[in-house]
């Protein structure tokens, strides 16, 4: 697979102070990659979730909203190359005899364990490999950021990580986020999995609104192609190492801090996703302003992030903006033809239901032969604002679909 | 462009009596062909019409909503090459003269010329070259339902019509029906532009009614790529020239008759613009059963048709029901992840949430060899049911999109 051409480099990121990481070869897939991911965490170790609104979710989603309700974490196991979904009982199977099995080896209850996994729908993950990939990392020696966030990779043309820092409570805490996923990419909550591990100490439930604030944000505001994954997770771990006054609502000492370098991550690492978009060439940005309601402008330009013809266009290199009245039009939000204003980039293209006057299409052509794509609309009816980012559709896009079983 | 794999042969048509067809060269683009078509009817014509539901559809479709009001139409003129929409008040000037100059050249009331036009958005329709257009096409010869047909294409790759007869009041009344449109094609009411013509006597508000019942199971279960047009357009004009007692309601003589012939044209008219859907190598049924309710399977069967994971999988001819799956878990209408039954063709592949017992893969590849594939999903719900044609999505639709306006 090539890397994508809106590929960014790996960063630097910073150990997360009780954050222990292992990988190993279960060989879900007939390759010779690290397939199975283990992350530790002591005692203590709080946990918060995002999960698919799927109405098909697989059994690792299930799981781990369940134990998301104790709100405590030992492990994370992350198993790519096979999403175990729509396995029926077999697939429940699999799930629990993970936990029980990370259980017996790190002296926790199965609930503390979460497990996330991806890949194709619909075979069983095999038990026996799973087994013997997790006696593998139990004692395999302690791995970078770069091996975990490579092995949770499927089609990913790139690892994709972030970090930041807070001051809470007078102490730095780190946060550091891995994420994978390319195809299946839509809104409705998330990419397909994510996890983001802190030091900070903080309860679970200041954890779980903390991250479902962010994820509105970022991983709820980008699209690849529209489809929703079985198997979206996100996950957030707080060890607590970190030695802060535990993190319980707003007023606690840095929450707000917290929260704002949650946000900031979760949403590198959503814009992250869009990047290694399945066959992406422009990375494209979406705003649209003057709805009735923020729920109303997302909505839109949700429309437009997922019109195939936008982004066909967008591909093309063609300023075709007719095709982003259409992506207004079928919204089923309200709109007033008559009130609206378009741009590309900084450049106005449409005002008041029609081109601008002596439109010059130049630098709006100019624009559009960049990597960085803006889309800017305004609806001149209300305060509603809202942001999302995609990708452009290429030939890309068909080749890596129509064969990606094989 | 090169025909579409999927195309069918232009049919024999029977002349509509009442219904004259002229055709001319308004060069509304830089091409030498007929791209201008008139139809004019005689006094007492009914005309019905379902319109799209975009929020910002053209001038064309805002002038036929108004005029479908007074329900009587002598004259339809169709302008190929630009859709006119969105071009604020000069795009409304420009349909006002067209009417204007219609009633003075067939000496009737503006309110009874209908007018659609497809093509580019954003540049306003040159009223200059629609009164030449209209002066060569009033002095033209009639001309024949192919001509005619392909006059009002744009990217379609094959002149799209249909033909039934009924038997109304004790007389055989002839249907005909012509459609364009391949891309931009969603649902939310129909394709492009369509067009159907009658001798039979109706009144317009029985007439309009059968239309949109006759939609509601055609124009407005398929799609191409999700992408609601500003301009959809289908129109129903009834001369009355068969001479049958008016159809006034469902106790007239007939009703039952013509309802039924109508549906089934628009049905086999819609089918065919799946079959010029952009880049198409496939015809998709998506048949959903045992959904909470017809308009729950309906939106799940367009969950289906419109994500672009399945539709590239049957591209592929790669059998990853596990898309289907997705689809369906991603339509947020009501599902069992464990009661679903899937099926491709006649075989089924998985029942109650897992793949059947010795799944067996062969038939279905066959299946997807084939030109026409049925994917067919069992929620085990209710009663609930939907059929949706689509088509797939192949490299085809990318080069068509990316350089479309050039």
């Amino acid at each position: 697979m090539t890397t994508s051409p809106l590929a960014q480099p790996f960063p630097d990121l910073p150990p997360v102070a009780g954050v222990s990481l292992q990988v190993a070869r279960a060989r879900y897939k007939a390759w010779d990659r690290c397939d199975l991911t283990l992350a530790t965490f002591p005692a203590g170790t709080s946990v918060a979730g995002v999960l698919t609104n799927s109405r098909c979710p697989s059994p690792e989603v299930e799981w781990c909203r369940r134990a998301l309700v104790l709100g405590h974490a030992r492990a994370l196991v992350v198993n790519a190359g096979n999403s175990n979904a729509f396995t029926g009982g077999r697939g429940r199977e699999a799930v629990e005899a993970i936990a029980a099995a990370v259980a017996r080896h790190a002296g926790c209850a199965p609930s503390d364990v979460f497990v996330a996994s991806t890949g194709v729908i619909g075979v069983p993950l095999p038990v026996d490999k799973a087994e013997a990939g997790l006696a593998a990392a139990f004692v395999a020696p302690a791995t970078t950021w770069l091996d975990a966030t490579t092995s949770i990779g499927t089609t990913d043309t790139f690892p994709k990580a972030a970090s930041t820092t807070a001051i809470v409570d007078g102490r730095e805490v780190t946060l550091v986020g891995i994420i994978k996923g390319s195809g299946m990419i839509a809104p409705d909550m998330a990419t397909m999995l994510g996890f983001v591990f802190t030091d900070a100490a903080a309860e679970p439930a200041f954890l779980q609104r903390a991250l479902a604030d962010a994820n509105a944000r970022s991983f709820s505001c980008i699209t690849v192609d529209g489809d929703t994954s079985t198997s979206d997770t996100v996950l957030a771990f707080a060890t607590g190492a970190a030695g802060n006054a535990a993190l319980v609502d707003d007023e606690s000492a840095g929450a707000d801090a917290f929260r704002a370098a949650l946000a900031d991550l979760c949403l590198r690492l959503a814009k992250l996703v869009v990047r290694d978009g399945e066959g992406a060439t422009k990375f494209i940005e979406v705003a649209v302003t003057g709805a009735t309601s923020d729920r109303s402008a997302h909505r839109i330009a949700m429309s437009i992030a997922n019109s195939p013809l936008v982004k066909t266009a967008v591909a093309g290199e063609d300023a075709n903006w007719g095709r982003v009245v259409m992506a207004v039009g079928k919204a089923g939000e309200s709109a007033e033809r008559d009130l609206l204003t378009i741009r590309f980039g900084n450049t106005l293209v449409a005002r008041e239901g029609q081109v601008v006057a002596g439109y010059d299409e130049a630098p709006v052509a100019a624009h559009l032969k960049g990597q960085e794509v803006e889309i800017g609309v305004d609806l001149g009816l209300g305060d509603g604002r809202a942001t999302v980012w995609t990708c452009d559709l290429t030939h890309g896009y068909i080749t890596i679909n129509a064969h990606y079983r094989s």
